[in-house]
């Protein structure tokens, strides 16, 4: 049997700020720069995420579209979309900063729950802007 | 002789948020939605500024694309590049709301006094995400 | 008053081919090239739709971005996504190719009617793949 | 000796459809949603090729490009551009049904015997518009 | 009738340097910066080529498309791709620095001879990069 | 702790001619085409440099941006923008054909001393035009 990689991506603007209260705004600023001006910048985020599974040979598919398209509705664009990112429940509280780095680890967190069984989640692509990018692969 | 048109983008990450104290919350969600969500979101705004001269004979060039950037550089970017937009001078004190058609505007007024005589401000067009842009020309 | 133009994208795939059936098998090989293949190949369309009106100065908007979208998704995107342009009203019965150019028209035709009246309509661009595109301007 | 990956992206359209006529209509709607449209409906497809090679210490190159652009046109824009894929030999009599993941795997399999034999195919990437894509790695 | 403007858009890549033998090295620099540097740099020049005409009610086309590429290929392609764009006769000896303003409007003098008489060109675009273009209207 | 990929990406032109003057005109011709061609020739280089390395708790970054820009600026942009490539430590005198595949890795050697000794350069990829790259792994 043949596996294949899928990618879907979907694109949402959200605001963020980075910024520890247990620095003084000069390491903030060294440590930051611009990242950490009051009270927030954002990004168009363009999020990718690529599943692998075998391909169903009645279907010809990898993973059903609209189950896919249906999660990432639900746990991605629904809590991120417009918001601003340093409120998520993974951010909260300084917990920790929302870079495309930790961004990319939340929504695969949130996504890995909600797959079917015989699909498994490859890679998380957060991207900020036309030139820079991070990648997840757990 | 002949006249051409030239045109230059930028891109910088901004945020904003769409808000009116004067209305009630209910008010501002019905006419905002999303956008009137605290304390910001943002975008990857893209920036096109059009400029039309006469192309000159020993250079080959409508304008000084050294200067222009230059220009861009002291009216957009450094003012606008990871900021607040709703600080803006042309916003703050909700004067007005930072939206695409009011950014547009907004450059277009810093950019006409620090062009050359001889060349014709165009349009400018501000892009925010893939699949919306708004377009001023004076 | 400040104008401006605001232009929202929207992206469909559907499929449409190229035939007289007037015209013989040669004739249309001839005028149509492969766009004559039966039954049908497609494209990812990409329709920009370009509307202009005064800043309304309270919400710094030239139109209700939602009742645009509203507007869009009835008027384009439920009768052609994924769908066979050839059966469209405007195409059936070989009443018109349906090209790039025309589907433009058609799309012009169909959204004048539901937009607000303050606002008009300047342009509808059809892309068809990445190097190919019809603008059409009433 | 250094070995690297070269990748050729080429674009052509196509027409499909997804349907399996041992399945009732409602089955076929329920699995395949508008995909099941008839007669077809079709993409911009961007095929993505990547090859593998060790570089030729003398010209620079892992993969004589002319040759490779020959293989592409020969295997890939001959037999699809402007085709109805479900009539190419590897889907036609709903032996498959023409989706990204099978495409990718047709591309592949159509390759792999005319690369030159210091070369090994990677990756097949089929694009389909511009949110969705497949990765077929054999 | 219904007019519509059809744009084509194609891609070569091609070297040049600004330069005039007149000027000192210092006065090149300060002029062309380091568009002067010998032998040449180079660029991806994408061409969008828009032409206007009635939409034919037979076939729904504005031009032909086949002729057009033919017309693209003989006079731009064939004499521009790969090629050092000062050699050029518009640019030879000097006589004309290859901006891209300058580009433009050679391309637009070399395709209004070769179009049908009921259409007409609109306008050339030259990009250069991601984010420069000129546009020359005749 | 976690491991993130991050991936920056720069354009810059410019030029390069592929050649060996140990060959005859015919076989230079034969091997690189309309690439051969005097004095030169050129693109808009798009580099994508990834680099992986374990997340900070603190910033929530697996490099410091400021500090990789840096390097791809000294490194990269300083030499090569708008230069003419044959001309570096790496090709000059015929040392090796300035290819994507070669340039790509002229750029890995160049930018691992630089890195930081937590972070792995992971894959440098040059884009040539629109449908051509090259990735080089080390």
């Amino acid at each position: 049997m043949a596996r294949a990689q899928l990618t879907r991506s979907i694109e949402f603007p959200a605001g963020h700020r980075y910024y520890r209260s247990e620095w003084s705004e000069q390491e903030n600023a060294v440590r930051f720069g611009k990242c950490a001006n009051e009270p927030a910048h954002g990004h168009d985020y363009r999020i990718e995420v690529t599943v692998e599974a075998e391909v169903d040979e009645q279907t010809g598919m990898a993973i059903d579209l609209s189950a896919l398209d249906e999660l990432l509705a639900q746990e991605i664009l629904r809590p991120m979309d417009h918001a601003f990112l340093n409120d998520l429940p993974e951010f909260a509280g300084e917990r920790a900063i929302p870079t495309t780095e930790n961004l990319a680890r939340a929504i695969w967190d949130r996504l890995v729950p909600g797959l079917p069984a015989a699909c498994s989640l490859r890679r998380v692509r957060v991207r900020e802007g036309r030139d820079l990018w991070s990648d997840y692969r757990g």
